[in-house]
């Protein structure tokens, strides 16, 4: 089979693999999309290895496709059937293999392509707004670089949950097309003449859009971010951890998360053990599946690229000037 | 009746004041023992306000003592009563009112005027590791200030729910005093040449004496104490702060929160609304009074002093050579 590799010196090539061999509880898939995301932008570069137990040198974290093997302990999942899933790596690729319980059913009416797209952002999005935040009705949410992956993901499930959402992004045409998507309130974030953000001046619109606060932040920026998320929190807000593209460094103001009692939580999908990532899964399937049949929640696609020309999407991903997902078609 | 008052320039007297009269859902009572907190310290230096609804120039947010008076709509509170309970204010006075819902009953075995130092200490400790960090069993517990009156009643509570505890102080005495208490593993915080903390070497020791980390941590002193924190926590480890003695401000390391997926959870007693505070009551009326009654937990007393020697009485927990609790008797 033909999948992405990386070689060394960070350079993307084409290979040929031997397919992988499903283990007892685990489906063979032929992948029909599988979404760029930015760890595999990092692991290109050598900052993110690959987890034991999958391809070292086979990026890819995210796939739908087509089950063409079955593990002999597999239950619920068939020959034949679409699924879409996270994986630890490796999806990048004509075949991949993954645990049966770490695989979503696909809608028949759904593109499987750019379903190809959906599982990384989704399954964040929906486990940081609804396991780790208990987002309610009316709640107000921060959502920073809200035109990525993962922002437009969460943006249409906070609506979709009947929620309000602020939300950042660092142009007006990605603002805009949000806007689109249902935003309620658009913030260009302010900066210093220095370039930096100017984090009280962030904070302050935040409290102001909000009338009181954010009661859940997705943080998907970092650095001086999290500064602004405390500031601008409710009482008993929950800022989620995500992302890291603007530093790993923050200031904490212990008082000000002492005196709103907030919670502040960090997360990461692709550490967790297996019996956490099915988990996610389900609710994923149980919560997400059902809006993507119905089309009240899209896939945002940026571009579907074919496989061989791995390279040129990944330099795509990493301009950060896309909106939404960049996809490659395995088929 | 007796009350101690913050007077111009932060001094405290004893002024004489008219009783308060009950509300329909308080109760009136008399006064036996009022701990002093930190808080009292900070409101007495005016950098902490009382809040609404409570007398603003009388201290004290702790007491136990006898039901003298009882609101026309109070139920399972009598006149007899012996209660404690955690106050808003204007505890330290032969009489104050709370709502019934605040009052939790003191067994009769129980020594009162001790009883008037264990509430605050015990039921921040009780909702911090229980309630807030969902401490399990043979999970390893971090409390810096171990010898403080809510690190006291933190140790004790741990070793009651058969957890493992680790324990900062910055005297070999409070140590040993605190290894009497169960204390497994006792670290005086390495300091640098400059005599500031040595994060990194702090979070080493408790990575070592811990085999990989704190599964729950308890933060009463703040300050780079929370940097060594998220160092030296487990995965899926949850940071409670409670206090900020070494300062507000902190470093968060978000990457190394994202990848351990921590919890960093801010709380305060002082602020929460009734009906959380009555929950919080009966949580420690549940779980931390049995304790109490078969002494598997006890007030770690520093000093008992009469409320007419109140100022003395705050000069002693300001000069922070005490270990475990002041209180005032106000009989």
């Amino acid at each position: 089979m033909r999948a992405v590799t990386v070689v060394e010196g960070g350079r993307l090539e084409i290979a040929y693999r031997d397919e992988p061999v499903p283990a007892p509880d685990e489906v063979l898939v032929r992948t029909h999309g599988a979404g760029i995301n930015r760890a595999d932008i990092l692991q290109r570069a050598g900052r993110y290895p690959a987890p034991p137990g999958v391809p070292a040198d086979i990026p890819g974290l995210e796939f739908a496709g087509v089950v063409e093997g079955v593990g002999a302990e597999v239950d619920g999942v068939r020959h034949g059937d679409t699924v879409f899933g996270v994986v630890g790596g490796g999806a990048q690729a004509e075949y991949l293999t993954t645990k049966a319980a770490h695989c979503a059913h696909v809608p028949p009416a759904l593109d499987l392509v750019a379903m190809g797209g959906v599982p990384e952002a989704f399954v964040t999005a929906h486990d940081a707004l609804v396991t780790l935040a208990h987002l309610a009705p009316r709640e107000w949410v921060l959502i920073h670089a809200v035109g990525s992956g993962v922002g437009t993901a969460a943006l249409q499930l906070a609506k979709a949950l009947a929620a309000r959402v602020v939300g950042t992004a660092r142009t007006d045409d990605k603002l805009e097309r949000c806007r689109g998507l249902g935003l309620d309130s658009a913030i260009m974030p302010p900066l210093r003449d220095d370039g930096s953000l100017d984090v009280d001046a962030l904070a302050w619109q935040v409290l102001e859009e909000t009338d009181g606060g954010a009661d859940v932040t997705l943080e998907l920026v970092g650095g001086s971010y999290v500064e602004a998320d405390v500031t601008a929190a409710a009482r008993l807000g929950r800022i989620v951890l995500i992302g890291t593209l603007a530093g790993v460094h923050a200031g904490l103001q212990v008082h000000i998360a002492m005196a709103k009692r907030l919670s502040i939580v960090g997360t990461v999908l692709r550490t967790r053990d297996a019996a956490e990532k099915a988990a996610a899964t389900r609710a994923f399937e149980a919560d997400v599946v059902p809006l993507l049949e119905r089309e009240v929640v899209v896939p945002i696609v940026d571009s579907i690229i074919p496989l061989e020309d791995a390279s040129k999407a990944y330099d795509l991903v990493a301009s950060d000037t896309t909106f939404g997902k960049v996809i490659l078609d395995c088929r």
